[in-house]
């Protein structure tokens, strides 16, 4: 059992990204350039980035959807780092969330004191069937995807194991994806600016323009639980219950906590840190809970020295909407069994007890895979610092956490970062 | 400028490989379980791989090579280590050393005391004109591989470069090679166990057996010149001068400095790290040596407090034997243009004044790619401890370095290891 803690503090005192969403025109680079001057811009005292010492990279797979592997010392160069070190770290859709992890531990190594993360993933150059066969070489492909499971298909299981267990609606799953359309749409990065009733309006409008029949959706939840307008993608899962292909670059600047204040008034400290890993779906003795997820929360508490309780909101990986009722309950937010009903009582909302995926989450604001990890620390970070402009949560929260998970969950990554302002 | 410090020491205290070569009936997990049964068997004091609370893997592109990604978290509960945290680290063929430098970085950070690290690549599954596509992904593929650029190109780029500069003799870079096989044959986990002298008697006697005309070589010099024994590549390096396509897998223990001696009465310490990083080759000022490897060398020299002259052996990155030289040079070794001069006087022999890639090296052990740079660590440490075989060096050497680089040099790891019994 790791020790749970850092031999000296670690702070982010910047962060930055780019839209997230199709960009047919544009590299990773181009991307990740985006995300890193929009990063310098935030550093409230400047930033040479002269100072910066070593570049870590979150990326699933740049070998396959861009056929360009050994990306991270390219984008170094790229923004003008070379020759510090540059490293690419890889744990399928966790890989942001550990290379932050592995930035910080770097810093409490002693060996650098200003790092900077990157995460990007450039997904839509390729057909959606080749991201989809890409995406599957995440999971375990010798023993699972010979027996035809896809990611949708994964998730789709742990659904149907959850509503069983559980005796849980459906509907859970359409509350989740209304409430992070919402958030998306007050967020001008995300990849979907429009909430549910908008897209529901404007489908109603396309109908009456054409002639066509005009489908009477009274609300959101019949517009998603009509296969015409949410059609069925691997039951119980339809089209709004999964996160879209996206593309996308992030950066975020650690450095060590002593020296925060040269950079800002307002630094953001990483007060817990967990990781935790796990065979594939299939060696698992449940489908309906992440046990990495248990295990990487846990720890992070236990580092931070705080619980559940403590946490003002969260940001967590619902790359399916069932994966973010999941995280609610193996991040002890709410009781096992317990948080599809507080997904359909609105306790996840921006004004409810236990604000969940702010930003959009993966749904809304989009999912370039390896990217995400960092992503949710830019939403974290503008929370913290009252930044968040029309989503800005009410009561200076003082405690946020990002939780990532890789696959089906063989990785989960969880931080807590904190303000002391 | 990072502090070349770590927090806390780090020493290796078991290291075990499988044997490399081509294994069409085998998969990256079974070749990882051969090195980590070995590597436990070489823990003096015996291991509890329950005690293991971290695992970095360094593995190119499973990706492209098997279709399977997110490999770190497959291989560790292969072995049984779910649920530590397990991550991959890719910095193309440099990937093993920088996944080394990053758990001597988490031990130093005070997160673990005892950390696994894994270099895993399994190449011959796909057909070797795939095989080289995927490695040109490590290269730059938006401005060097639509120019016509692959591995043995770059490379042979910088050999032309190197040998007009210094008015060196193509002839040196044969002697690396029958070096390297000369060593190789000593080491029973060689892809080639064959010296080149072996190698040309067995083409002659197979012409004489189907009543050829049998070839007049005289010496290995000869066989190597000679495009009929040993076909041309890029023009100036031939069939002789490139390391294979492999499979193999490495495992290698590290731990805290302050409980080695529970492990073994004879641990190996890292007393220096570097890594640096640098744009593509069409960016750079040189071709004749690779400057991201003097930047290396130099935190390394810098943290161990040490010089070149300080180093009793090296096993440096020879993918080709251009690169070899170029480390040689790079690393403080020889001055610059001697590299190739010292190649043909055997200084770099077993029995020479500075032993380089006593294993074989990538040339005659095998490369595959990001298993490499671990792989290297497996031959220090038996150096250092004394037990390399037939091919153990003689006078009790005390400091071994390995010399690992990525792509045509956009990385370069390097590592300093010291016994202290």
């Amino acid at each position: 059992m790791a020790k749970q803690k850092f031999a000296r503090g670690v702070a982010v005192v910047g962060a930055g990204m780019s839209k997230f969403g199709a960009f047919p025109d544009r590299t990773s680079r181009d991307l990740f350039v985006e995300a890193f001057l929009e990063m310098k811009g935030t550093v409230d005292k400047g930033l040479d980035p002269g100072q910066i010492e070593a570049f870590y990279l979150g990326n699933f797979s740049s070998d396959q959807f861009e056929k360009q592997a050994h990306l991270a010392p390219i984008v170094a160069s790229w923004v003008g780092l070379s020759p510090i070190p540059a490293m690419r770290v890889e744990d399928a859709c966790a890989s942001g969330g550990v290379a932050l992890r592995e930035a910080a531990l770097a810093i409490a190594s002693g060996m650098y004191d200003v790092v900077l993360v990157g995460g990007l993933e450039k997904m839509t150059d390729l057909p959606i069937a080749e991201v989809t066969e890409a995406l599957a070489t995440a999971a375990d492909t010798q023993f699972e995807i010979p027996a035809g499971f896809t990611f949708p298909g994964f998730y789709a299981a742990m659904a149907t194991a959850y509503l069983d267990q559980y005796d849980a609606s459906p509907q859970a799953l359409a509350h989740v994806s209304i409430k992070n359309h919402e958030n998306g749409a007050l967020n001008d990065k995300a990849q979907f600016g429009q909430r549910i009733a908008d897209i529901m309006a404007s489908k109603k409008a396309r109908a009456e323009q054409k002639g066509l029949p005009v489908p009477e959706w009274k609300d959101e939840l019949e517009f998603l639980a009509d296969p015409k307008g949410n059609p069925n993608i691997a039951w119980p899962m339809s089209l709004f219950d999964c996160s879209p292909v996206s593309d996308g670059g992030v950066a975020v600047l650690l450095v060590a906590e002593e020296i925060a204040f040269r950079y800002t008034d307002s630094p953001i400290y990483i007060i817990g840190s967990g990781q935790a890993s796990d065979g594939a779906l299939t060696d698992r003795a449940t489908l309906s809970h992440i046990p990495a997820a248990v295990e990487a929360g846990q720890q992070a508490y236990q580092m931070a020295g705080i619980g559940p309780q403590d946490i003002d909101f969260a940001e967590v990986h619902d790359c399916f909407t069932i994966a973010e009722i999941m995280a609610t309950e193996d991040l002890g937010f709410f009781p096992r069994g317990e948080g599809w009903k507080a997904a359909m009582s609105g306790k996840t909302a921006r004004d409810g007890e236990h604000p969940i995926n702010t930003s959009g989450g993966l749904k809304a604001k989009g999912h370039p895979v390896g990217a995400s990890g960092v992503g949710q620390v830019v939403e974290v970070w503008k929370q913290l610092r009252g930044v968040a402009g029309e989503r800005q949560l009410p009561g200076n929260p003082r405690r946020g956490l990002t939780h990532n998970v890789g696959g089906s969950g063989q990785t989960c990554v969880v931080h807590i970062f904190e303000r002391r302002d």
